[in-house]
């Protein structure tokens, strides 16, 4: 039928329209189903329905939505009952836990992508995958799916190395050190990284505080086949897109199917032409993986997926029941990261972690003794200059130092309760205060450790400092730090059994 | 934060509200998260996310979730991260395979009620029952669930009996000639039906072409205690309402989860005072229910459910390869309804399946030979004139007539391509042709079959009409036709194998 455009000023998730009660009946379409308009680009369209603020006769489209296809507000459209897409099929089908053909995948990742499908469908779509899974050719296919949607990065030599951590930890600041040692040794490894998306302080949020991390393909690939190195934002590049799109829904339900999150790893490792790949593992409690079993399954995964798609992957189960060394925030991060690159010994958990990562890059690459070839190239400077190099490259300033990043203007000390020793460090509870003083956003928010895990401690001492960069979210993080009491602070004694409490 | 709110002028199918990307991260929500806002009645809103169109400082909320709230344009309120309701931990457990507490079963339908669930989260709901399911126990807590979520009707004598079908199958108008019969044997049968929600004509939909199906509980309480029998529109009042919200999700995902089906079939019954129920289930190719043993374990489904929540339940396993009876659309199935009350002969399936549904429902309460009893009280127009106090009482007219429904002005005869015998009619594309001939909206649109499977038929003969009130919809309904070929018309040779074709 016809009807009427209407404008409507607001942004919408969804690329959907309102139309009332009377006209839907009309065309044919309940809530949630699709419609077709006509225009310059004729557009499939999602229905809402509406007997109360719509007029009969109208259609009210966004004004993003209507750029896009050409409309005009007030114009006349032909509105006509449009089919699902097919990957709404395909759903069913993994719902009914079949085995999806390669083609149907490539459907659903292309569907979602351009806006087809809706976040009912997406839901549906996440929950059959965390429901029945996929096996390790589907979630192939799956990668391969999500990488060709987007930008394929084609270096001009090869091998091409990756590290990546799967997180979970905070504190971890491990990756412009691996880089940079890698770099040094004459291995290319440009690597892309994150945001923070439940953390308090993704990769890219302490990089881009000493150097500028949103780089497009063509100068990462310049930079990289010149200097060795990257420490780019992904997000600048259009690597397998689909994976920003399936977040807003995995978020929401608090799941990360396995398969959908082995192909969001992979598929943007394949998309920036990586040949072969080291994953950090982080295990332990409050992470993304508390056992060592789950990590082992992990890699299993990994490696598995990586024979199936080309890619010669290995990986690093990694200690983590605490946070990686002493400090948690962007510039705090920032700080103690330049500091070790600088020559500074501490903390030596940080330079271990990253000279172990970093060796097992060198020995793919036929070096031997890889986590003492790493150890030798960060105390002997090259990784520095490397660094140096790449933060240059990446337009930050030449003459950078650890101490230019400086903590929140407004701090408080969270003292020991009582005397004894720290029993646990609680990775939640920490990313939640840091959060709550304001990182990742703001630069000079987050957390510096006096005390870790097994040390001593005396009643009143200092255990950490919390950083923010004004005050009302100091208090917020003050209170939430008094609540939680993320550090576990015990005796020796940490109860007494005797007959008088056992009966 | 506080942010000034901006009025949105259009409605939402979810309670939510939009803030700027940088809002969104001083406040600390994701997309898909929730905030509270403060007002007269705190509330709580789901946020979309924008970096285009919303303006820093600035909250949109539609005016409808406005006005519910207590807000004003212009106003500056106080926007904080509000957690997720308990209700999404026990739809992550049902993901997980985990059999779920009454009182999660509870909390789940009141947050769908509430609006408190967003549509991903019901999409994830929805799903993880349609794959892991529910046991008898889980489902009857979730059929007492909503039913008590709504409206319970009481009435003052006992038993209430009902009557329920399935549908799936065309043409099925057997509900009101049922409820006559039973009434007229003086047993109450307060019967509530739906509108189409897929088909082409739901009980409702032709109901209201001859008497008024917007019944209130208190009007349906009496008529039914004083005349024996209703046939109204459940919708019209608060039966388990949190079915309307569900079937939103529902029917874009094209799924009915077992669980909900059953759930959502008998919180109705048991909202309704309904102590003891027969269900018709129609049973045949291209209905809800393709096989004979597909349809014992409804029924078994049916009558576990039943002795879980104390109802009585039979069930009818009936015929529905093809339509029932020759009438498909509102007026259509109307007029062949009331003929058959009226005393006519035709169409035979009709009077056959109604007289044994009612017949069942005569046996359990005590009436001996019910299928034979219900076609006595048919013959003898003691069905008729039931029929005719009901229509009265729900303020139809007094001299109704079956030939006072008319079908559509517009018609097309349908010829047989060939010669031969009607070897199928095809249930969806019977739908598909009636709904674009603008059934159910358009009262006079439909089918009429002139022969049923199994008649034989010559080239050129007509197989059925199709109605419409309007030239543009009969055009559709046609060319729809034509491409689909609803019947099959084979010789009784259906195809020669011979040494030539064999090889």
């Amino acid at each position: 039928m016809k009807l009427k455009i209407k404008e409507v000023d607001v942004d919408s998730s969804e690329p959907g329209v309102l139309i009332h009660d009377d006209d839907c009946i009309e065309i044919g379409v309940q809530e949630g189903d699709r419609v077709n308009i006509s225009g310059p680009k004729p557009t499939v369209l999602l229905v809402s329905r509406s007997d109360t603020i719509m007029e009969k006769g109208l259609i009210a489209i966004p004004s993003a939505v209507m750029a896009k296809a050409g409309l005009k507000d007030g114009e006349i459209v032909s509105v006509t009952y449009a089919a699902k897409p097919d990957s709404v099929r395909s759903i069913r089908r993994k719902m009914d836990g079949e085995k999806l053909e390669k083609e149907e995948i490539q459907a659903v990742v292309e569907d979602i992508l351009e806006n087809r499908l809706t976040k009912i469908e997406i839901s549906a779509w996440l929950t059959a995958l965390y429901i029945n899974g996929m096996d390790i050719d589907e979630i192939a296919d799956f990668t391969m799916a999500m990488a060709e949607t987007g930008d394929m990065i084609k270096f001009d030599r090869s091998p091409v190395f990756d590290f990546h951590s799967l997180g979970g930890v905070p504190g971890n600041k491990i990756t412009p050190i691996v880089v940079s040692i890698v770099a040094a040794a004459g291995i290319m490894i440009p690597k892309t990284s994150s945001r923070a998306i439940s953390s308090a302080c993704g990769t890219s949020d302490f990089v881009e505080t000493f150097c500028n991390v949103e780089i497009d393909a063509e100068t990462l690939k310049e930079i990289a086949q010149e200097v060795g190195g990257v420490f780019s934002w992904g997000g600048s590049m259009n690597l397998a897109p689909v994976d920003d799109l399936v977040i807003k829904v995995e978020h929401p339900l608090g799941i990360n199917p396995r398969a959908q999150m082995l192909a969001s790893i992979m598929s943007k490792k394949l998309a920036m032409g990586a040949t072969h790949l080291v994953v950090d593992i982080p295990t332990g409690a409050g992470t993304k993986v508390p056992t060592i079993e789950v990590a082992r399954q992990y890699a299993k995964d990994l490696m598995d997926l990586g024979d199936k798609i080309g890619m010669h992957v290995e990986c690093a189960i990694t200690y983590a029941d605490q946070p990686v060394g002493y400090a948690v925030g962007p510039n705090l991060e920032a700080r103690e990261c330049i500091s070790i690159l600088e020559g500074n010994k501490h903390p030596s958990a940080v330079i271990e972690k990253a000279c172990d990562c970093a060796g097992i890059i060198l020995e793919i690459a036929g070096i031997p003794n890889g986590s003492a070839k790493a150890k030798e190239l960060l105390e002997s400077g090259d990784a520095y200059r490397k660094f140096m190099e790449i933060v240059v490259a990446q337009g930050g300033r030449p003459d950078l130092k650890s101490d230019d990043l400086k903590p929140g203007k407004f701090s408080f000390e969270f003292c020991s309760p009582k005397s004894g020793y720290v029993h646990a460090i609680k990775n939640k509870e920490i990313v939640a205060v840091a959060k709550a003083a304001g990182a990742p956003s703001d630069k000079g928010a987050g957390l510096l450790f006096a005390k870790k895990k097994g040390q001593r401690v005396e009643q009143g001492e200092v255990l950490f400092t919390i950083y923010a960069d004004n005050e009302a979210k100091l208090k917020r993080a003050k209170e939430m730090a008094v609540k939680y009491q993320p550090m576990d602070i015990e005796g020796m004694l940490i109860k007494r059994v005797s007959p008088l409490n056992v009966r």
